[in-house]
C-alpha cells in the first residue's frame, strides 16, 4: 500500500480542478503496476468525480448541480449557522467523497476524454484542499 | 482483511442516521493502522455519504433530492407494484451504496466536520439497514 | 488480485443493463471468497450504479436525471462541439463512474431486490463499453 496527500489551492465556488497529472504522478510514484487507486476529499463543500474536462462541459455540470441545489433560495443551514455555504454542502454529498481508480501497467486506466476532477462548492473565494491518496496492488 | 456488518434500526422517510462512531469503532477493532474501510448498504431504497451531521444540512439535503425525485408526482414502480417507494429507488440509485474511506494512524481520515451518513429513503416507518464492512490494509 | 474486462454492447440513451449475473460471473472466475470487487467504467458518458432492476423503477430513474439535465435545453459543450450530448456528460458526472461491492462465500454481497446497472446516457445509437473488475482479497 502507498499513501499520499495531494493538497489543491482552489480559487472560489464552482471552480473544478482537473488533477488527472497528479493521479497519474501518484501512481507511477507508488510503483504499483496493477491495483487501485483510491481518492478521498476530506471536508463537506468539495467533491470528487470524472468527466471530460472542457469548458462546456463543465459550464453544464455547474448548472446542473445548481439544479437540485439552486443559489437564491434559503438553506437551513445558513439560517442556523449563517455560513452561506448550505447549497455547497448540498452539492458535495450528492456527488460524493471518494472515487476509486483501476491501475494497469502503472497508469490510472481512464477512457481518453475522462479526467479526473476536484470540484470545489464552497463560496469562499480561496481554499486548500487536502485529497488522500491510497494505491493498492 | 477485516469483515464485520453493521445494523442500523431507521424509523422513516428521510431518516439520516450518523454512522461515523460505529465506523471508527469497526476500524480500532479491525486493528488496521495504515489501509481503506469499505461500507456498503444491501437493498435499493437507502444510500450512504458524507455529510457535515447538522440539521440544518439535512433538511437541506432531504429538499435538494425531492428536486429530482418529488413527492406528488406519479412512478411508473409505484404504477405497477403499488409500493409507494419509486421516490425512494431514484435516490438511492442516484446517491450510490458504497462509499470508500482512508484509514490512517487506526482511525477513518475524515474531515473535522464530515459525517458518513445513512439515508434512509424508503417509505416505512421502521426498517432494519445492513451495512457491510470491509477493512484492508 | 484478479483482473478482468467487461464488454457490454449498449443501443442507445437511456438503456439500462443489468450486470449483476457478469459481476457474479467474475467473481466466481476470481476465486475470491472474501474481499471487494470493483467495477469502474472507462469513458465520461455512462455510469454505474444499483437499483432494483424492474422497468418502473428504470423508467423513473431516467425522468429523475433529466430534472438535472433536461433533453430541450442549450449545452455548453454541444455549442462548442455539436456533439449533442452535453446531458450525458452531466448525467454521467453525477452518478459516477465507479462502485465497489463486498465479496463473501465467493459472491457479490448485494440486497435482493439490488442489481448492479450501466447507465448508458449518451445519444449515439450503439456503443461498446468497457468496464475494469478488479477483485481483491
Amino acid at each position: 500500500m502507498f499513501r499520499t496527500t495531494l493538497t489543491v489551492k482552489t480559487h472560489g465556488e464552482g471552480e473544478i480542478v482537473d488533477i488527472t497529472d497528479e493521479t497519474r504522478r501518484i501512481v507511477r510514484e507508488s510503483g504499483t503496476e496493477e491495483g487501485l487507486v483510491n481518492l478521498f476529499i476530506t471536508g463537506s463543500t468539495a467533491a470528487l468525480t470524472t468527466t471530460e474536462f472542457e469548458p462546456g462541459v463543465l459550464s453544464d455540470l455547474k448548472r446542473a448541480l445548481s439544479v437540485a441545489a439552486p443559489d437564491g433560495i434559503v438553506y437551513a443551514h445558513d439560517s442556523r449557522w449563517g455560513d452561506g455555504n448550505g447549497r455547497s454542502h448540498v452539492k458535495a454529498s450528492l456527488v460524493g467523497p471518494s472515487i476509486t481508480i483501476p491501475v494497469g501497467g502503472g497508469e490510472p486506466m481512464l477512457g481518453t476524454w475522462q479526467q479526473v476532477v476536484l470540484l470545489e462548492l464552497d463560496v469562499r473565494p480561496d481554499r486548500t484542499r487536502t485529497i488522500i491518496c491510497t494505491v493498492t496492488g
